[in-house]
């Protein structure tokens, strides 16, 4: 394995030695995860901070947060040990469907086995154990970021000194379930397809585009298109929302894998803190839930239960025509927030006390 | 031409002898239209009532309306003339793509011009005259029926004494559009779309279908979700929810066509009332304008809107957990609340007052 960097600027990379036990009953070989830090781990190994990405996200934070990372932001990059890793099934350096097995000498593709929420974060765990970190001083993340922040509470509650999952609820809902299997019929729609056994000189590209374009509308809101596209047109005569669509489609394609996005919306499906544990476990660390106003794909109310089963939690509201993408973007407000939350972690515990939920709505 | 039939159970077809112009500047030849009618038209000729169907829908009002069409219903067949047909451009009998061109002698297949809510109407109206229908007591329908008859009011305004209009606005949206395109680009990315110039051998289900699971999440609500299907898997590990999807997306495929679907969403996407108007028009028949509480395709707010810019709206109020087809779905309350609004038409003008646009909200 690489030696942990103090501060990296470029994407380093841990082969598991152990095979990694997935919850469907599958195995993998010779995990490979990517990973990025900034910062120094302390002597006293209790300042690192693991983020963790949404769906199409990756390790570089500084590039899809950039407004919550560096020095006296929320993740302080002079305070903090910041790490950040690739998900396991994703496309970005971590093992996943577009990877070779080691077993078979094949293209993983359509083979690739079933991943979870909870399979991410036992691979994470393996990674922050190669990195010499046992504990964290909170993990955070939105979407299906938020979803591995609330497992990694469920699963390693000794590790975790505090959470901050945000857009995100204690399962995957139904409805957002619907939004990816319609997304991943359009992704099978495409003959290039082939159940994920297609060349990588033709990717179902058409599909996944189709599917962006789709999940691009869960991520936003009606409000904000009709202010900022109205129904003008181009000279072509599409409609400018039409042309941001495939736009959006478009770039997907160049930098994404359609197996990975059918992977890894399927783990975000198998979210749910209650699967096989008889009920939401007691997470009592504290906690800080993001919700944003204007979210179509988890909205508020998903936020709502999950502080009330949270017992230690605050409830934020982040006010935003942005839709559920609002994480990425409100990031100004989004920073103070955090900051606040973690200024009250400094404090000894014994004075720790979480605002009374209704108190930011 | 047909002989209209006093009471018609079955589907008829009427072919206008003069030449379609479209908006988009060509023009069909030989439209077929077929129509359906419930009722007799009275000697006065002053029953007649225009039932405009939505994107999927037929002239087969009593399948998809049964709640408001019958003796005593909002659509009353003993004292009505109800008439519908099938939209230009639709697949269940009047002229579309799935059709002949009488001039190449082809299926028309991607060579179907677009045709605008507008030409639907004015293609409606053709059928009127042939039916010796002058004018018209009421225009209803939703959704893409909505339009309809919004542009009847707007193109027609000497025929139709008042209309309803359910679920849409004064103009598609950009969030409308969004949500049109992207069920597009599924169905282009299925390889037997062709471009529209598919086989009718070999339609692209695949592309439909996942265009028809993304349609039935604009057309539903999260709580709806929520509460009917929840995390509930079946036996081979699927989600109901998936399932449910799955099963509209095949239903629809055995009942439609692609290329119609394409040519109605494009249509709908042309749908704005100040479209070449320089402005809305003023439309001063009496107005009932329903909105949905749930409705997340056409949200309240369009309704509200469009019922402050006609002067003789009163806006109601369709509370219901269903989403957008509510309005197929809650036909009970849609039933009454048309046969008030049929009331107060029955005095006479001069005592005619629109209820304050707030009452019923």
């Amino acid at each position: 394995m690489s030696t942990p960097a103090s501060f990296s600027e470029e994407t380093r990379f841990v082969q598991l030695d152990a095979p990694l036990p997935l919850e469907c009953g599958a195995q993998l070989y010779k995990v490979t995860l990517a990973y990025r830090t900034w910062g120094r781990l302390n002597a006293a190994r209790d300042n690192a901070v693991l983020v963790c990405h949404a769906l199409t996200g990756s390790a570089d934070v500084d590039q899809w947060w950039p407004g919550l990372l560096g020095p006296g932001r929320a993740l302080d990059s002079e305070r903090d040990f910041i790490i950040a890793s690739n998900v396991l099934g994703g496309c970005y350096g971590s093992t996943g469907p577009g990877d070779l097995s080691p077993v078979t000498r094949r293209w993983y593709g359509g083979a690739f086995p079933a991943v979870s929420v909870r399979d991410m974060v036992h691979a994470q765990a393996a990674l922050l154990d190669e990195l010499n970190v046992a504990r964290l001083a909170l993990v955070i993340g939105g979407s299906l970021g938020g979803m591995q922040v609330l497992e990694w509470a469920a699963l390693y509650p000794g590790r975790v000194a505090a959470i901050a999952p945000i857009g995100c609820g204690a399962r995957q809902s139904p409805w957002a379930i619907a939004w990816s299997e319609a997304q991943r019929q359009a992704i099978a729609a495409d003959p290039n397809w082939r159940g994920g056994d297609y060349s990588h000189a033709a990717p179902p590209a058409a599909g996944l585009a189709a599917a962006r374009a789709m999940a691009m509308l869960s991520y936003r809101h009606w409000r904000e298109f009709q202010r900022r596209f109205g129904r003008r047109q181009r000279e072509d005569g599409a409609f400018e929302i039409e042309s941001w669509l495939r736009h959006h489609g478009d770039r997907l394609v160049q930098r994404f894998d359609a197996a990975s996005y059918v992977t890894l919306t399927r783990a975000m499906d198998s979210h749910d803190l209650a699967r096989g544990r008889g009920g939401v476990p007691v997470l009592s660390m504290p906690a800080l839930v993001i919700g944003i106003s204007s979210d179509l794909l988890y909205p508020l109310a998903e936020q709502q239960e999950l502080a009330a089963l949270l017992p230690n939690a605050q409830l934020a509201l982040l006010d935003s025509p942005h839709g559920h993408d609002a994480f990425l973007i409100e990031t100004a407000t989004l920073d103070q927030r955090v900051r606040e939350f973690r200024a009250t972690l400094m404090r000894p515990l014994t004075q720790h006390q979480p605002e009374p939920l209704a108190c930011k709505l």
